[in-house]
C-alpha cells in the first residue's frame, strides 16, 4: 500500500504507478478536482467514461459544508461522493490562503472568515488533519501556509518556516490518528514525531513543499523535509499563484535532481496543457486543476491545436466535433454547432459536455506522455505537441 | 408508420403503440421537453438510461435560435440534439401566445416580439408547418391559437375559429412538403385541402383542438377536425393553462366518448403526477411537461409519497435513497444528504440528478399504467396511487 513503482523514465521524466487504498493510479496523471464533493457538472459515471483514475476535493469546503461529520455519518466521502476510486483531500491551507474575506495567521494556525456564512472559523495543522482523517480520502495533505507568487525571500521564509513547523504537527496527528487513537484523545502536541506505525491501508499523509520562486527556499525547505520523515508522496505548493510560467519551470528544474526518486511528486493546483507537459518534463507524477471544468464551462475547450471557445459565430453551422481525434462522448457525438448552440442558448448540457471533454482531454494527454516515456522519446513528441498545440488558426 | 396499435383497455384507458419513423412508442407515453433542442441538464444518454421513448423540442424557440435553417445545414432536429429516436415539435403557437412581450394576431398570422433579440417576427399556420418540416421531427403539431384556462366562450370561440381556420393551412402546406413540392414552391392556398397521398417515411401532422373550458365549443371543434380529414393523431391543447383541475378533467370526460378510439390522444403540457394518472383514466395517450425537469431544477422531486424538497433540513444526514423504489442512477447511487448538499452548494450535478430521477419517476408512472391496463386494473391501481400519493407525512 502506498507504493510508487517506476516502470521507465525519458530524461527526467517517469512514468510509474501509485498504490493507494482505493486503487491503482497510473503516473503521470491528471487528477480532476471535486471541490465540494462533485466535480462540477460530471457525474462518476462521466469521470470513469474519460478514465479518470484519481480525484481531488477540499477540506475547506467540505468542512464549511456540508461539515466533515455529515459526510461521516453518511458513510465517509467515497461513499458520499459515490466515488469508488482514489481521493485526494487538499488540506484547506491554499483556500485559507486564497479566498476573499478575513483572515489571520499565527504559530498555532488560522483564524478565517467562512465564505459560506461569514463566521469566523480557526483550522490549524491538527484540526486540517482531522478532517480530513474523518472526510477518508486515500491521500491527505499537510496544513501549509500559501503565500502568492510574487512574494519576497522574507515572506516566504516565514511561510515556509511556518508550514515545516505545521508539518511536524500535522505529521504526529496523522500518526496518532493512525495508530488508532480517536479523535477524543489527548490533542497534546510534544516535540519531535512520535514512533509512527507503518500506514495502514486507509490514509497516507503528503507534505507539501513551500518557499515561493526563491529557488533556495525551496532547495532548503526539501532538505529539511526529507530529513524529517521517510514519506510516500511529495507535493510541491505555492507555484502557479500569479508567478511567470519561467519562474515556475526554474523551480521544478532545480528541485527535480534533489526530489528523491522512489516517491510520487505532486505538484498542486496546475493543470493548463502547456504547464502539464512542461512538468512532466521536469519529473513530475501528480497534477490537480479546476481548469479544464472552468475553462469547460466558460465555452472554452482543449484540442491539439490549441484552445478554442465554442462560442465563436463560425461554429454556427461547423458540423465536425469539436476535436476529431478525441474519443470522449462529447466529440464522438455532436457538432460544434451544436455546442456552440447550447453554449448560446445557456443550457447546462453545453456546461457538462465541455467539461466532460476537457478533462478527457487532459487524460489523454498523459496517456499519451507515459507512451512516449515508455519509448524514451518524450523530448520529441513534447516538441512535436507543443508546435502543434502553440501554432494559431488551425482550428 | 403513423399507425396505432391498441393492445388492452381499462376503462376508457387504452394501451397500445404508436409506431413512427424513428421508431415505436408504447402508451400511455410521458414525453420529457427537450424545449431548446435539448431536455434541461440530462444528455440523450441519460434519456434513454430512464427509457425516455419520445422526446418534445420547441418549433418557436428552435427557430429563432440556432434558427431552423442552422438545424438542416447540420443534418435535421435528430441529429442535431443526437436523439435517435421518434420527436415531436410543438407548432409555436403556445409560446407565441404564453411568453411575455407584444403580440399582434390576424387571420393570417401572428406578429410578435423574439425573447431572443426583441425583434418583430412573425408566424403563420404556413411558415409553421415549413419549420416544423425543416427539422424533421416524426410528428409537427398545427399552429393553433390558446387563450388563457379562464377565457370567456366568445374569446374561446373566436381563438377556436381561427384555429381550425389554421389546421386547414397548416394541412394544406404539410401536404404539398409530403407530396415532394420544395419550400420555394408556391406558397399559395386556394380554398379546401388537396388531395393529399399517404404520409410518407417522414412527418406526420396532428391537429390541435382548441375551445378553453368550454365543453360545447370542444365538441364542436372535434367533429370539425374529424371532418377536416383523417388524422393519424390528436392533440388536446389549451389545457392546463389556468383553469381548476375539475375543469380540465371535465373537458376529458365530455371529449373521451367522441374521440375516435384508433388514433392516440396526446394531452398537451401535462404532466403532474397525479393529472398523468387522471388523464390516461380519461382515455389520453400521450403527455408533455416541463414539470420533472422544472421542478428538478428547483430541488423538488416526485415520489410514489408525494413531492418532497430535497433542501429540507431533514434530509441533512439521511442516507437513505431519494425514492427507494426507483431504479434511476440518482436513487440507487446517492444518498439523500449527498443531493441536498448539492443543492446547499448550488452544484450542477444535483440539477441533473433530480431531473433524471424526476423524468424516470413518470416514465415508470407511465409503465406502470400500462401494465394496470393491461389486467383491465387501473381504476383499482389508480386508487391506491393516489391514497399514497396525497398523503402527507410519509417521507
Amino acid at each position: 500500500m502506498f507504493e510508487f513503482q517506476i516502470s521507465a523514465t525519458s530524461g527526467a521524466a517517469r512514468t510509474g504507478s501509485v498504490s493507494l487504498p482505493h486503487g491503482t493510479v497510473e503516473t503521470p496523471v491528471f487528477m480532476p478536482v471535486g471541490t465540494q464533493g462533485t466535480v462540477r457538472a460530471l457525474s462518476p459515471g462521466d469521470l470513469k467514461a474519460v478514465g479518470a483514475g484519481m480525484v481531488l476535493a477540499n477540506t475547506y469546503h467540505l468542512h464549511l459544508r456540508p461539515g466533515e461529520d455529515v459526510i461521516a455519518q453518511l458513510g465517509g466521502l467515497h461513499r458520499f461522493m459515490a466515488w469508488d476510486r482514489p481521493l485526494l483531500t487538499d488540506s484547506g491551507g491554499f483556500q485559507v490562503f486564497s479566498l476573499e474575506g478575513f483572515r489571520s495567521v499565527t504559530d498555532d494556525g488560522v483564524e478565517f472568515q467562512s465564505h459560506v456564512d461569514g463566521r469566523r472559523r480557526v483550522l490549524t495543522p491538527e484540526r486540517a488533519t482531522e478532517i480530513q482523517w474523518t472526510l477518508g480520502a486515500d491521500v491527505a495533505m499537510a496544513f501549509d501556509h500559501v503565500v502568492p507568487g510574487g512574494a519576497d525571500a522574507a515572506t516566504a521564509r516565514d511561510a515556509l518556516e511556518r508550514t515545516l513547523k505545521w508539518l511536524e504537527r500535522c505529521a504526529r496527528r496523522h500518526c496518532e490518528l493512525t495508530d488508532g487513537r480517536t479523535l477524543k484523545d489527548s490533542l497534546t502536541v510534544a516535540a519531535g514525531r512520535p514512533d509512527c506505525p507503518t500506514p495502514t491501508d486507509r490514509q497516507t499523509l503528503w507534505p507539501i513543499l513551500q518557499g515561493g520562486t526563491h529557488v533556495a527556499l525551496r532547495e532548503e525547505g526539501l532538505s529539511r523535509i526529507l530529513a524529517m520523515d521517510s514519506w510516500t508522496g511529495l507535493a510541491i505548493g505555492g507555484l502557479s499563484v500569479g508567478e511567470s510560467k519561467a519562474a515556475m519551470y526554474q523551480v521544478l528544474e532545480a528541485l527535480e535532481p534533489r526530489l528523491p526518486a522512489p516517491i510520487p511528486r505532486y505538484l498542486m493546483g496546475v493543470g493548463f496543457p502547456e504547464d502539464l507537459v512542461a512538468a512532466v518534463e521536469r519529473g513530475v507524477d501528480l497534477f490537480d486543476c479546476v481548469a479544464p471544468t472552468r475553462n469547460g464551462r466558460n465555452g472554452t475547450a482543449f484540442t491539439p491545436d490549441g484552445p478554442v471557445n465554442i462560442r465563436n459565430a463560425t461554429f454556427r453551422t461547423d458540423g465536425r466535433p469539436l476535436d476529431p481525434s478525441c474519443d470522449c462522448e462529447t466529440c464522438t457525438t455532436y457538432a460544434r454547432g451544436y455546442l456552440r448552440h447550447l453554449f448560446a442558448a445557456e443550457e447546462l448540457l453545453g456546461l457538462r459536455l465541455l467539461s466532460l471533454h476537457n478533462v478527457r482531454y487532459l487524460i489523454r494527454l498523459a496517456a499519451e506522455m507515459r507512451e512516449a516515456i515508455r519509448r524514451s522519446a518524450l523530448a520529441a513528441w513534447a516538441g512535436d505537441w507543443r508546435r502543434r498545440y502553440t501554432q494559431p488558426g488551425i482550428t
